[in-house]
């Protein structure tokens, strides 16, 4: 293997796959990236056998071949050259490197690009549905963060993708919470469509997304065991979950006792101050609607109190409509829903103490978040 | 106690001691931060019984009193609140401080002021000498990080500083390096002081002097037990180290075979090139400086070499004076020496490669430093 590439798009590239390498593994060469001459362009994969990012960039191929590099050295040495040519030759002999840019010469012992799990090829021809990147980075933001982080239920790990017609709705849960989000496609889907999909890829997916303008293509292959998500510059393949996701829609409440709204930020600030306290007390803030006949129809008391530390508590005005009530929530789920609305106003909804809470954007639609509430003593 | 002041006051008050505060120790009273009316206005003060630093904002004083609060709570709670007026009232049967500001109030249970160990006073009528802020900040950034970091030699965890005439000479050393720094007072000094700060002290008094515009005063207490920093806003107390600091003359190079002028910012990037393949070998860097007839006189080859990983090697134009040679260094210390250089270009000296290397700025006078050798097998 011997070619040319720019410095700065081979760094952009490496930025790109280096989301897809496993951290730690008991298999050196998924702590590699792939390097491979493909077709005229320069092929960089990486994958933790969960899901797999490749991207191309341009290069001046002189011999073709492929070998794969460590990714940490490969990245740091990349990111400390100059932005200029860099040529890199493969020893196939020893498997090394030689990267040479401006009069700086490294050699990096690689490992055979044999030895590289093989990342599935999805004929892109069965294009689902496509988004585009902003709006998918959105959906990922608002949804994703809910789903669970250990794999006691593994389906409760991924985020449901349903499309059905023209509608499209994404969930998680992690038996505490619940966010949701529908979106209207353009055009409907020729099949309805129901996959589980990690949170984790969907979470590097929209790490990958930065700089991508056109459309972001979906497709499923037809045993609904992978998912590829293909922009211009990359591919990123997921494993699906399988399993039964909890049935969203009966999770929802139907209505509400007491509506709220508030000023997104005021709220997030108090929730924080509340959060110093709530930390050394179980994490419990509760919040307490108040209706009254003033001008914006109600307050919100938001308070924590723990015993060995102190307590705090903020005062919000509101506009209440309903008879008000209370509820006692976590701070850190708190937090992560107000943050996840993205509207300058808040409404939150509320039945009685046992019920959940839910928050919604003002003058956006097809978001929402809930929280189970906690039980005070 | 009852007081108000501004949110913004407290807040730059809060983090200018909380670098005095003990991150971890035995005594609680330590984590807390003392709040103290003293003639009109607030006194806060933290110490970890190595340093104590201590400041004062103004106030409107209601009713006198003193309190210790957790230093990291009250920080939080403080920096978290609107810049508005703040309410500070203390409880005295349970110790507790109530803070209101704008609609939110906190209370949060604190130590009597009692068990908060004397900051020692020091009679600032003794002022030894003084620098400017930015210059005192300069040498402790050009000195203090090259003492040793652990107590097996306690006087090498110190800065020495002596002052004779119109001479100030700072030193750190920790058996590998040596920073040295000398600078012209503009007085001269009535006695002569030769005092060993702990390097950690002078650190923590760089983060302080930030904005501070006038000059720091620097007081040593008679017995040679303390030394005192005084800025217009705040108070930096030390114990000193006892003990006999290593003769710094007799480790300076008196001369040199070959001296290199290099740009600094290409020779810093060139060594954390050679970085990534160091940490992988016993961090060992390689500079072998070539004399040549060229219009540069000649340049430098930075190189390292880690069996199992790869190598690296990058060259730089230099002029240099001598024949040549090279030497063999600790990467760590190697970037470090060039970093508290400070000035575009930079004068590297050499002996042999059993000699230490030499780090000198170009175009600023009174700073060296000096890295020991490695041995290369």
């Amino acid at each position: 293997m011997k070619l040319a590439c720019l410095q700065e798009n081979l760094k952009r590239g490496l930025g790109i796959v280096s989301h897809a390498v496993a951290g730690k593994s008991t298999l050196p060469v998924l702590s590699n990236i792939l390097i491979a001459t493909d077709d005229g362009r320069l092929k960089l994969a990486a994958t933790n056998l969960e899901i797999g990012i490749t991207c191309w960039i341009g290069a001046k191929i002189e011999d073709e071949g492929a070998v794969t590099i460590p990714a940490k050295l490969l990245s740091d040495v990349v990111g400390g050259l100059p932005n200029d040519k860099i040529t890199l030759q493969l020893d196939a002999r020893t498997q090394t490197m030689g990267l040479t840019c401006a009069r700086n010469e490294s050699s990096i012992k690689g490992i055979e690009a044999d030895e590289f799990p093989v990342i599935p090829k999805i004929d892109t021809t069965d294009v689902v549905t496509s988004f585009p990147p902003a709006l998918l980075r959105e959906i990922i933001d608002q949804v994703a963060f809910a789903a669970a982080t250990d794999d006691t239920r593994p389906v409760l790990a991924g985020v449901l993708m349903r499309l059905r017609g023209k509608t499209a709705m994404f969930a998680a849960a992690d038996g505490f919470r619940l966010a949701f989000r529908t979106v209207e496609l353009p055009e409907p889907v020729a099949e309805p469509v129901e996959v589980i999909i990690p949170a984790r890829a969907l979470l590097e997916l929209s790490r990958i997304l930065g700089d991508t303008e056109s459309n972001v293509e979906i497709t499923v292959t037809p045993n609904g065991g992978q998912v590829l998500f293909h922009t211009e510059q990359a591919e990123l393949v997921s494993r699906l979950i399988e399993g039964r996701f909890p049935e969203v829609e009966r999770i929802i409440p139907t209505s509400y006792h007491t509506r709220t709204v508030l000023e997104t930020q005021d709220l997030a600030k108090a929730v924080k101050l509340a959060s110093y306290f709530a930390n050394a007390s179980s994490n419990i803030v509760r919040l307490a609607v108040e209706f009254s006949d003033g001008p914006t129809n109600g307050k919100v008391v938001i308070s924590a109190n723990a015993a060995e530390v102190g307590d705090n508590k903020g005062e919000l005005d509101g506009m209440v409509d309903g008879e008000g009530g209370q509820i006692a929530l976590n701070v850190k789920f708190l937090a992560e829903a107000i943050a996840s609305v993205g509207t300058p106003q808040i409404a939150i909804e509320m039945q009685t103490a046992q019920n959940p809470g839910v928050f919604k954007p003002i003058g956006a639609d097809g978001y929402m978040h809930i929280v189970m509430p906690m039980t005070v003593r």
